[in-house]
């Protein structure tokens, strides 16, 4: 089973996986999870993975055949296993808990080769109702704080296979970074009676420079403090701290924003890898006032140097507001 | 002139580079700082570098000329500068301030083959006392709060030309990890009025399962809860918060455990591509008594996703036990 441990000087979880017993010289394979030349994830190659989770597809097929739209099955290699009671134990200065989680992989597609540079807006929509139908039924765990969504693109951004796929990650801890946004909204909210995602919202709105899409409910934008080229943040206007508590008509307005952003992000870079996460409220914390869920697309057009992640110190040779020019030039 | 913005939320401090009015097609180029076949950092090419901050030399030679064994030269593309005072500015919701500080580079070696692999322990302390050097002086600056030293070994791990070579980083504000060390580090000390460094040497010693190398004034270990495979960490046994307090034994010690080290993890690893970082007290903070300076070593052998920063939660398929078993089995 894996282990989660805890860094004692930073708090910050890792999770360790046992069983794989590798070799120093397994870190040289490029991309592990070549299943020869079938790829798993395409119609017809059902049996290669585990059973589904759910599907959208034609009533008149039959789960784990072909026949869907999105299909949900649990990562064949998860970094947490769902079965089991959290069990939490310490040793000296050092504390951990077995690796109890989720870990699901949403196959966006039955197109091998589809992606965001040809989705219609209706099946970003599907998608997007996936996330929020598991997002809503994991957090119904009690045993899980936290449920990360995520999508890796190309191989520099992660992803050990080609067909179109998202993950999700259910944990019973609170992940650092997104601990550190939620205590920053809170003192923000304690020093000014306001959330601070409304304010940046706003001031984006009103100044302009870095707005890179706008509907009616939602805005897509590079954020003032860019980490990465080309970053780009979607957030709702309306203040809700849950991704789980978006509405039909908003989940057609993000499709529709996320239509328009990413076939910018590749038209400009000539489909860039990226990587996008969904950053929401934790489960069970009450921060309903102060949160402010949004989306973060971050092209990977840099290599991040060692320095970067040991100091959190961040170097970006492209202003946010020369990107949003360049995006903009993009018509979607 | 670069401009430093910090993120409203996490309060994460970004350089954004100004002048270099990049396109988007740039980032598709690997390595933009190529000189044709010349290598800058090569003896007899001082001309194609700035001019030298210092270096240890043949005491007949002249600077900037052939001669030295380590050089210091001003990074020629800056990611901060070095003249003119600080000027904080706010719009809204967003700080910043001019991108004041110094960056630079320490060539280690005149051998552009040269590497951990076969450098003599006497080479490595001229490297550290360089680094020692440097340190001071910066430290001195008043405008600055943090001297950050690092290296990125190898393309994958960000280092832009092949000439062994390190770097260092002064800034006018502490980042983001640093302060994330010292405040946790605090906090312990707090609770137990002891430092957690200190609590984790002595626990990791009498352990000894994740204990990689050990001198009189010195151990390297795995790290309980490593981010990365083969992740090593070098800290020194006495209780010291600032690296610019090492002695000149502690300098030897530190040389010989570098050497020791660095030499296990290339031979395990086949001379990966790796980034060390010496994580050290901020400038004109008093945490004499509970932060404790120390060495991060992070080979670079998986692709880390958007989600391990976006979330600040790492998945490491080789636990740090057995890490070390590997590290063990090839003798320095």
């Amino acid at each position: 089973m894996p282990q989660l441990r805890k860094d004692p000087v930073t708090k910050r979880w890792v999770i360790i996986l046992h069983e794989e017993a590798k070799q120093p010289g397994d870190f040289k394979v490029e991309n592990p999870m070549r299943h020869g030349n079938k790829c798993p994830f395409c119609p017809g190659n059902e049996s290669m993975t585990p059973n589904e989770v759910m599907s959208y597809r034609n009533p008149e097929s039959l789960p784990n055949q072909q026949g869907w739209e999105v299909r949900v099955i649990p990562n064949k290699f998860p970094a947490l296993q769902i079965e089991g009671d959290l069990d939490r134990t310490g040793i000296g200065v050092y504390d951990m808990m077995n690796g109890i989680g989720a870990h699901e992989v949403i196959i966006e597609s039955p197109g091998h080769d589809d992606g965001f540079q040809n989705y219609s807006r209706d099946q970003i929509a599907r998608i997007i109702r996936t996330y929020t139908d598991r997002y809503r039924d994991l957090k119904r765990d009690r045993r899980f704080r936290y449920v990360l969504i995520f999508k890796n693109h190309g191989s520099a951004a992660g992803a050990s296979l080609d067909h179109p796929h998202s993950q999700l990650i259910a944990t019973p801890i609170i992940p650092k970074r997104a601990m550190e946004e939620v205590e920053g909204a809170k003192r923000y909210y304690y020093y000014k009676e306001r959330c601070v995602f409304c304010d940046i919202i706003r001031q984006e709105l009103s100044s302009g420079n870095r707005i890179i899409h706008e509907n009616e409910q939602f805005v897509a934008f590079s954020p003032f403090a860019s980490r990465f080229p080309f970053e780009t943040w979607i957030a709702p206007k309306e203040h809700k701290d849950s991704f789980g508590d978006i509405d039909s008509g908003e989940i057609d307005g993000l499709a529709d924003i996320m239509h328009g952003t990413l076939r910018r992000l590749v038209k400009t870079l000539g489909n860039p890898p990226f990587n996008y996460v969904i950053h929401t409220s934790p489960c069970g914390e009450h921060c309903t006032d102060y949160y402010h869920w949004h989306i973060e697309i971050m092209p990977r057009l840099t290599k991040v140097a060692g320095f970067e992640w040991g100091s959190g110190f961040y170097v970006n040779p492209m202003p946010p507001e020369s990107a949003t020019k360049f995006l903009l030039k993009n018509g979607s």
